[in-house]
């Protein structure tokens, strides 16, 4: 060891405040105050403490483990990123930890405080909904730590990451629906400060203006869960003149959504098309089966960890960022018109 | 610190071993030849060496976690009950951090090994369907970490569980399958060295026989997965008297199944009646509604979550296994005759 490195012990014996504390404040922790944080801060700096130093003693003889953070773990098209992150993991003998978010800012923050905690040698990350402040994720690079994010990237901070091209996919799905004879198309879509969301969103209008159909809002809507789809749907069917077609953000809406159509007495595809986002198992569970974008979650899992790894390893040598986008597929099934 | 009490590193260094060699024979790891193994037991037996004591000191000024091993968490039932254990565990502070096993016992291993790793105060698991050994958990509790069993529980420890009256839950939707007409009822169930596949067959069979009905072992089939379901739902439709009923051991393959016999041209449920086990959201998907077997997965987890907490904090004082049963409540829908 280094005896001219200073520790976190040392700081906070200088200070008077316990470790737990100055690994709080250096990790910009909610509960410490911001009068602390500075005072940490600044001895910090003026003493050059690298704050990895003690995650690097400890981290001697101990398994290579990585952390993941999801939104949620229901959701199919996670967990299908978590086997591929699980599956390129194993074949270099890293472990995996996962948190999941709930789609919560507050258990966003709480899950990086514990990935560090347990000592993770990297994180991949896909963010809440309801994330709008970043620092959680800069403390992960700050503490020396490599980040990565995939599918709902954080566009505030400069790290590497993997995404599906979300607009082609869109604007593939949509083109697809409209040469089929729709031009009544709703957005099922979700909150537009999310990249993917927009950038569907995007995808979906380009299409509609290239065929020279004009965006009607009525027809967007912000209707990413069944419990959303549950109230809106059934309101949009009396829209007049009535949608021909729903391009919903995943397939457990798309499903419900025809499910609610059929039963309002709507026939799948003849009158209204439905067409999904993922390409789930659940596209073969519906009646008529459910035509939908897939995602290649697997594909994508498999990248970040893979990059990650190499950032670990030191393999990727790139100081910039890497950026990383994995090609969607429309897979046409019975819920869309020929 | 206690300088009487000998450390890991002690060990290591008198048997010029690596530290992590020490820590993994204690701990029973596979990779550690059984001649080492019995040599570090004598050495820590011999001079009193108590296994957490490093793990004790390093946890020190840290976050509270508790750890979860699920087979699968693409499975909703499993992601429900994360979502009762995470709910429990917030209102005590407790964070989670979650491992899959994907089914596979080599798996299982290595995620007993990355959460006693990352030091978590205790752990909630629920076993692959394919680990026959068991001497993993029960290192977890030699190392003195609280274990609890959540539904998949492993008869070969001794130590707390919760699980739901698999048993009744089954009897009651055979019962209702048969009081509504049906007298060839197949079951799809899963390997029954799983406790949870025993007692439902076991509810199955018992049912059949209260009513008169003789228990024909061709309609038995391990078939728990919609890759599976789709090889033997086909055959099973072929056997002479045809079944007018399925019992599937989750949504996923009762919803597969429904599909591939409606494909087969039989009507649902006038022809064939089929009902699932989970009563996840799927059962609003399927045409028509699923009949499913609800598991109040969400209760579980908080139960399992709530035991495991008061093991921690010393206010479940029983020295014997605490043993929670959740009951089950058949949800009757469309693909089921009145």
């Amino acid at each position: 060891m280094d005896k001219r490195q200073i520790t976190l012990k040392d700081i906070a014996k200088e200070l008077k405040l316990s470790p737990s504390t100055v690994s709080r404040a250096l990790r910009n922790h909610p509960a410490i105050s911001k009068e602390t944080k500075e005072l940490v801060r600044d001895y910090a700096v003026k003493h050059k403490y690298k704050p990895n130093t003690l995650a690097l003693q400890l981290r001697t003889n101990r398994n290579n483990t990585i952390g993941v953070i999801v939104p949620e773990i229901v959701h199919y098209f996670f967990s299908t990123v978590i086997a591929g992150i699980q599956d390129e993991a194993e074949k270099e003998n890293y472990n995996l930890i996962i948190c999941q978010s709930n789609e919560n800012y507050g258990r966003e923050v709480k899950s990086v405080e514990t990935l560090l905690d347990a000592r993770v040698r990297g994180i991949l990350a896909s963010q809440s909904k309801s994330t709008e402040e970043f620092s959680h994720f800069q403390d992960i690079i700050d503490n020396g730590t490599h980040l990565v994010f995939f599918d709902r990237i954080c566009t505030g901070i400069n790290t590497d990451k993997v995404v599906i091209d979300d607009y082609a996919g869109a604007y593939n799905a949509v083109d697809y629906l409209i040469r089929s004879g729709c031009t009544r198309i709703a957005f099922l879509g979700s909150n537009p400060h999310l990249p993917i969301a927009n950038n569907r969103r995007m995808g979906y209008e380009d299409a509609l203006r290239n065929h020279n159909i004009s965006v009607d809002k009525a027809l967007i809507q912000v209707c990413d869960t069944i419990e959303l789809a549950r109230e809106i749907v059934p309101v949009m069917l009396k829209i007049a003149p009535a949608p021909d077609a729903f391009f919903c953000i995943n397939d457990e809406v798309a499903s419900y959504c025809l499910q609610i159509c059929k039963s309002a007495g709507y026939k799948i595809p003849q009158d209204i098309s439905v067409c999904g986002f993922t390409n789930s198992y659940i596209t073969e569970m519906t009646d008529p089966t459910l035509t939908s974008v897939d995602q290649h979650g697997f594909e994508m899992g498999k990248a970040a960890a893979r990059l990650l790894i190499n950032r670990i390893k030191g393999i990727e040598k790139k100081t910039g960022i890497v950026s990383k986008v994995i090609k969607t597929k429309l897979v046409v099934r019975n819920s869309t018109r020929n």
